[in-house]
């Protein structure tokens, strides 16, 4: 996906600007949107879709509807710079400019709202212009060229290492490194898709000989995902001053893990099966210019400890920390045939992340590495200090030691049958409240050992 | 890239046969082919190249020229088979099944050589379907989907852990796992694409506070690339019987490393950015078809350990083996002003590698992790018993502690301006010498230290 010069120009970054467009009072003519926990007037997130003929749409999520923007540029129902916008995110929406996508959300907005510009045409129109989720095919927003998954999730990583006897310190470069490690692109699979327990290769405790079969410790991680819009060329760094320019937008993430394969593989050189059969991302691309009033100011649960210079931006310090609730809900397949809900069993915040987005991307290009249009950047399992807020099963079950409550059951880690579901929402005071939309998964048993010859 | 059915059908890999297509009296009327180094007849590795006017081609290297696929197919000068695989290659050479390869290079072998058939036709028009090599510039020939790199170097590991004051002894789970991580693709560059040096965050010797700033361990690492074909599908593992059949090909692979960085950065989700600013590789893709006379037994140097059930089987036991020459040359800036050749730094053998090609990509996939068409697998390190074999400036310099020769220069690191090729090659008694061309590169200076206002 080769880069786009745009005739749009934006001063600095808009992902912390607030405008018109996050109005608590402003509503939509679109039928079920007031009050959607997700997709009201003010997300409007991108994303792409199979229509039930099979045609790939470029849309947007409101309410439980999307609007179709193939048609919305056929009925030329937008203009100049929105329209504009419009047309380049039919061929990639990832890849849209921080000023497109604020000219398009601003077109559409107006468009969607009781009153807006546009409106009226758009109303009449509306049954062609409309999907009803339940009758479109979610598909990624972008082909995904890299996955990097970093590990910025501080009480995750102390956890991590007290349950591993390393004394529930923290790696020595923990404050001044961006830790993150390359992962696997292809098995990146939108909500919905089933997660088949792997096969893998393990060392039960007490033996000398690895075995191979179905994996016994297979586990989630709850992240948050991060789309590169605009990449740069290969040896040329984003500056720390850039860096938000260059994201996308944010997705729920889930990093399926096989602790007992990686316990047995990992030696100095990370994690390889125990995580690339699998991750499960939510589908819409929530926008920076949506999260705009979810702001905090970097790490603002404690002071970042003096990063070097090139993490630093005044901007970034000060708005660069996403203010998000998350959870993780989970239920069995007896109970979801007995109509059991899903049982809440993580209750955490992205103001647990010690890096914030525009750090990790610039510390991924800092040594040159060129980005590029739909690379996904995972932040690492988002922790929080206290038990409920612990983002994996290995944590909750601090190793499979002490199962946790999942409704009338209990559990170590994932079953087969499981039904495990992500969530994350901004809300605060005066502004409406913006969700990501679901990242689901069903945990299928393993396939038959293959047989050998030998 | 999807899969796509094939009418050819092949039993089992063709990875293995001897045919005509090896025989050493066998003479191309191609000019210069004859005792051509890399390119002879017997070789016909793929490719992808620029036109002077812009245009892609999928071709196939003979001598010191290239056979341009799309004027052989435009001219009809291949039948059956053949021309039903040069077809396919023409979209995505790397996709090609065992047969069509097969088939593909059976046919270009006769309209090349001395008296084969439809080689009259060929000579004929030699004008148009032959390009002078340093007439046409190379590209990668696939879009990389994913870049995984093992570390099968037994030598390697065995250095890596002496020097690093680990006692020299092997990981416990060498022997049982071919363990590997996700590497980066979009930094993965052709052959004469120079090298700038990366900026980094290191560690001074002796200090608690890291810099950031150019990298002063600036290494190599000679290793061998395997090309994907044909993929599987998520959650379906991949055969150790079949999988010789999804490998496309080879190419030389230098893995730079800044080994500053990475002693800084690896805690233990392994290397980022201490690899992932440059790879750089060979253009062609030299078939297992032309390295059939160049198999041997599986770690032919010390049997196998007892792999597993699903890492055997006997056809790879017997042929899975690559046995190639590898080395490793250097000049600095000032000895190519004076006219003086590449100097030889390293001398090993593809046969250190303790795991097979087979068995690296079945390991890959045998948590039903979907390989694609174009996804690059790298061996590693590949180092030998002796200190002239150690495929790192690290092992050779003694992790900087020892300088090692480069004509009249000496060397712990690469250094500013410094050429380095790496050249590998088959050659066995009764056949004709295969090489793998040219993998080289020139380290630029870093860029300047940008400036912050913190």
């Amino acid at each position: 996906m080769p880069l786009r010069p745009t005739h749009l120009k934006l001063m600095n970054s808009s992902t912390h600007l607030i405008d018109d467009t996050h109005d608590s009072a402003a509503t939509s003519w679109v039928d079920g949107t007031q009050g959607h926990p997700d997709f009201p007037l003010q997300n409007l997130p991108l994303g792409r879709f199979y229509l039930s003929d099979g045609r790939t749409r470029t849309g947007i999520a409101i309410g439980h509807q999307a609007l179709d923007l193939h048609a919305v540029v056929g009925m030329d129902l937008l203009n100049g710079d929105a329209r504009y916008a419009a047309e380049h995110a039919l061929e990639a929406p990832i890849a849209l400019s921080a000023a497109e996508r604020l000219a398009l959300r601003r077109g559409v907005f107006e468009l969607l709202r009781v009153g807006g510009r546009g409106a009226d045409r758009a109303r009449a129109r509306h049954t062609e212009i409309l999907h009803l989720q339940d009758q479109i095919t979610m598909q990624l927003p972008a082909r995904i060229g890299s996955f990097t998954d970093f590990n910025a999730g501080i009480h995750h990583t102390r956890n991590g290492r007290q349950m591993r006897g390393d004394g529930g310190s923290l790696p020595r470069n923990y404050h001044h490194v961006p830790i993150a490690y390359h992962a696997r692109a292809s098995s990146v699979k939108i909500s919905g898709t089933p997660v088949r327990r792997p096969l893998g290769q393990t060392l039960p405790q007490g033996q000398e000989t690895p075995v191979f079969g179905p994996v016994q410790r297979l586990d989630i991680e709850l992240e948050l995902g991060v789309w590169v819009a605009q990449g740069n060329a290969l040896g040329t760094p984003i500056p720390i001053e850039n860096a938000a320019d260059h994201i996308a937008g944010y997705c729920l993430l889930n990093d399926w893990s096989s602790r007992d394969v990686m316990a047995w593989e990992m030696d100095r050189l990370g994690p390889f099966l125990g995580k690339n059969f699998a991750t499960t991302i939510s589908a819409w691309v929530i926008s920076p210019e949506a999260l705009a009033p979810f702001r905090d100011p970097a790490y603002v649960r404690a002071p970042q400890d003096q990063p070097l210079p090139y993490l630093l931006s005044p901007q970034d310090q000060k708005h660069g920390a996403l203010a998000l609730q998350l959870a993780a809900e989970m239920r069995s397949a007896r109970q979801r045939t007995a109509g059991v809900p899903l049982q809440r069993v993580v209750s955490t915040s992205a103001e647990y992340l010690y890096w914030t987005p525009a750090q990790m991307l610039c510390h991924h290009a800092s040594n040159g590495c060129n980005m590029e249009p739909g690379d996904l950047l995972g932040t690492g399992t988002i922790s929080g200090p206290a038990h409920h807020m612990y983002g994996s099963f290995r944590e909750l079950s601090r190793v499979g030691t002490e199962p946790f409550d999942m409704g009338d059951e209990q559990r170590c880690w994932a079953e087969d049958g499981d039904e495990i579901a992500l969530s994350a929402w901004g809300q605060r005071q005066g502004f409406v409240r913006i969700g990501f939309g679901e990242c689901r998964a069903q945990i299928l048993p393993a396939i038959d050992l293959p047989t050998h010859e030998g």
